[in-house]
């Protein structure tokens, strides 16, 4: 049986093991043969593909990015897309596809599934917000980048009297910002799940600074103010005609700044969380994931996804990871607040 | 209320996250006062007691080691031990002790809760071979250093052709060696829980030298030939009336040598594996055990143990901790050796 | 003989290192006794004080910041200024300073000296544009810190097609921008010292586009374009209006988009890059920095400064190291630029 | 013009980065065409190769090991080598050859420059012990794994009573672990330039567990007791018959066990050492190295090799490197010193 393998979306630690650990075990244990498609459904669409086999995954386990090249490309805005999977799928003799992705990658998926295409899902995000799985793989590396420049700026914070601010990846969800707040001990942690009231933010900023250390503030790049609690944001004009034109965490550190008369610095981690070697947990999930998502494959399970559930791997609708965001419990947000200020 | 904390047994990455936890929770949230009862239970048992409160605990949650200091002083060995350990309790106003520890120390706190003293636990290992919890805090530390480790073997064994043997901790359970060989990408992986045939040893590390490359062992403290299948072991003497002073690893080392006719190289990482910053995971699962231990408290659960359970983090008996040892499941050890040879 | 101490400028890894070393030799080699002057200058200004001896180093070595603390304050710019220091000396019985830290500190250490004040320095900047000296501590860690995210990068660039900017510290020299771009493959470096015209950078960026990978551009903070070549700067207004309020590195990213018509994403360091756990190489050289200062105190060498020349470490007039910035040779910056595009 | 590349020796990180700037230049700056001899000096003995172009070294600035491969081979232990090399040279068309290796890689590179072969060399040693260069790169990442080691060892000797051995690499040399001993703040430094006193050792030993914290004892592998003062080494049989299998580590673990009874741990790092992504500053040397060798090779620079001077890259003859080892001074390890016990 021939197998196509593509990776979606964004880019995320842990796409190579889970490619390594399909071959790895679809080879000699079930004989499979395997098509890389290239550039997520760009691949499957255009037919753009790549040998995958075994000398093909050697040594990528601690690679980040994917071999298989990646895009935002979605066959359901194509005209005639469906159709033109189906034919590639043919013409290569491709039986069956494990598609690695986020949630758009996974919907796309889903709805090929129903259209017939049998598919078996592979859940990917850094941001940590598919439903359906308790973690996705990328994201214990990206809440670890996190921490690790969090940790840096302690030392800053010890010693200098200036708020330190950090934005980081979750433009709908704020695990990493959650997670590696707690982790790095950061003073206050603001998620887009929770808007924030500034006011209160310079509070939480100046309780800190009365103990003569400085507030490290951790902010995840979705997160947004009270309505009318916060002048001017990103894209808006201030009363001098002016725009911002950096992220949240800058436009946080300038009002910080403007109502604390305190210095305050802003990081912008970026892609910085996205890329590089995965960390040991991600590659273990990773793997797993790879190891039995080509189970699935075996025992027919179309319109599955692989997910961790406690210890173990087991197998969800893929619509379950579509249907709704993950997002921060207010009670685990509530949790990391015991050490605000 | 005043409550007791100690921390006992071997060394491990997130002791210190879970003590400011406890405090930085049950100061403000409950008006809690702590002692920090020094090394373990000779802490309760002598009376040695250290300030535990928020300015002690500042700047502790990257740290490594325990500010409590530790020690394997078991007070049921002790001539009155327990009578010592009420009258310390109650000369120092304390109604309540946190435990801190691993098998030996949760056992303590177990039969102490027996005898009537209001005791919570938090489970510690680097093992990961503590029932009733999904994972214990400074696994995942260890795990990552042992993967580093590996990941500095892989271009070495890539350019030269020699065999690589690394021992990790896991003297009962090969939690770290699967782990970490699994995310390092190990040639072979072997466990306490599965005694192995030094001649398959040999046959995968054959395999992988017909490659061009050249094979890693990941090899746990406590891993095991089957009888008789090796000639001398650690303490055992060989034909020349020699004894071999080394570990399980270095043992290997040299049968590879012998049957292979290839070199080998010994990596020890001993205590390494315990000690310095926990990871991001660790921190964030230590601070969580923390807040809900002093929740148990608040709570009167006496005689539980926090644990996590998928993502949550929920109460088990202290009992169900220190039953049985936590080994690896004969179907994970399958998953490894999908990549063994 | 009573010696103080003090930490000057902005936070640089390495700082505790030096105190470590002129404690750990001053006070069993030569019998001194330590005063530690808080919070830079000021210190000595308003006699600010903290206990330096043995047990105050203990276990500093490998922490970042200063336990002394720091500030910007510049005594010559206090009223009656230089009597208060000597007056503090006096009460205190302060024979000789030793003083730690950047062109500003350094400088007003040489002024001192010209007053008559017994003063030895020892040279501090991340940046490494001191001149008088080989190499300053800080640098090697904030060249690994800024590698690190580039390494990051590369895997991002590999698999998605945008440009990836990476802003690093460096005001005046772009000394941390060339290391990190040579050491982590960047395809633009862009340092103060050479103003770039952005079309320029746009042709190296679209020739790495057409390889099918995507490129790195390292921009030190104070790079600056030619004159007229690039729109809208930091602090200038577009035609809309629009005032841009990020630094130099999103300016590029914004000018890119709009040039090539590919994505750019910026990650901006900042203060990440001064702060944590010093490199060993840093540790090692602030170390040396520190037992041969004591050793200029114990010789009298008033007015010198500790340096690094090769593989040695040797004195030279504080004025060598305030006199002019040490930028990187148009000849360095060519070495670099072979790998642009 | 042709050239030829070979990697000869151990592993080191920063051979692969040394390989691609002199590919890197060399192609667009000169027009050369190169050819890669694969696994050292048996790559021109054999006629064994590689392509050795732009595409080939494509992304491997940041990897270990080298894609040449490497072996011990010396040609001049082959009847007629030196013949069969300038056969191979000949027919591939190859005028010149870059050899980047150790003593003995470069000791062959200088007895065949003295027969006339074109040949420019390349220092390659993590030890740091060859002549004519302030450094050699794959030290400070070597420095900077057992750093990193040892501050992990810091936490678990801050809270349990024992001693730690960190055995490294070192064998005639021990800069290593000079330069880690002194970054990790060890509490005694053993290297071979300077035979130790066993029962001086344990002074130091006792002397810092009296301090109530626990020793770390960092030692070269090839460091050797006076004559006559420890019992029983490596190789050598006690009184019982028994033959000590460890290394240096091992025993001096087991002396410091039997003379003052605590409890003592070694970890020996082994070839985690010299693998993995090199430093940043192994790196910038390495890149430097290449790029400087291949300006030597333009410059007919028969003979010599690159070597660091300060802060410039600078020629020296060949036989500079391989005439005598560059150990310790014994004024540098005075200033180490300084700090045990």
């Amino acid at each position: 049986m021939r197998i196509g393998v593509l990776t979606g979306g964004g880019d995320c630690p842990g796409l190579n093991a889970v490619i390594r650990a399909i071959v790895r075990k679809g080879v000699p244990e079930y004989n499979y043969q395997f098509v890389g498609f290239r550039d997520g459904w760009r691949g499957p669409l255009e037919g753009v593909t790549m040998p995958l086999d075994i000398p093909a995954v050697r040594g990528i386990l601690p690679r980040g990015g994917t071999i298989l090249g990646s895009s935002r490309t979605n066959p359901f805005k194509v005209d005639g897309g469906v159709d033109q999977i189906r034919r590639t799928l043919m013409n290569l003799g491709v039986e069956a596809l494990i598609a690695i992705g986020g949630e758009d990658t996974l919907g796309v998926a889903a709805k090929l599934h129903e259209k017939g295409v049998q598919v078996v899902g592979v859940p990917k995000t850094i941001d940590n917000d598919l439903s359906g799985t308790d973690y996705t793989f990328g994201f214990d590396t990206a809440v670890g980048i996190a921490t690790e420049a969090i940790d840096r700026l302690h030392t800053t914070a010890e010693s200098h009297h200036r708020a330190l601010i950090v934005e980081v990846m979750g433009r709908h969800a704020g695990w990493i910002a959650l997670h590696s707040g707690m982790a790095g001990g950061a003073n206050v942690i603001l998620i887009p799940e929770v808007p924030f009231d500034i006011d209160q933010v310079c509070d939480w900023v100046n309780s800190r600074f009365r103990t003569n250390y400085s507030p490290i503030v951790v902010v995840a790049e979705g997160a947004t103010p009270k309505d009318g609690t916060m002048g001017v944001l990103t894209g808006e004009k201030d009363a001098f005609g002016h725009v911002r034109l950096g992220g949240i965490g800058e436009s946080i550190a300038r009002e910080i700044e403007e109502r604390t008369g305190k210095e305050a610095r802003t990081t912008v981690l970026g892609h910085v969380q996205r890329g590089g070697t995965p960390s040991s947990r991600d590659r273990w999930l990773a793997t797993r994931f790879g190891l039995h998502a080509i189970d699935a494959v075996h025992d027919a399970a179309w319109g599955s996804m692989v997910a961790l559930r406690g210890a173990d791997i087991i197998r969800v609708p893929l619509a379950e990871a579509t249907e709704k965001l993950k997002t921060v419990d207010p009670a685990l947000y509530a949790e990391a607040a015991q050490f605000f200020g």
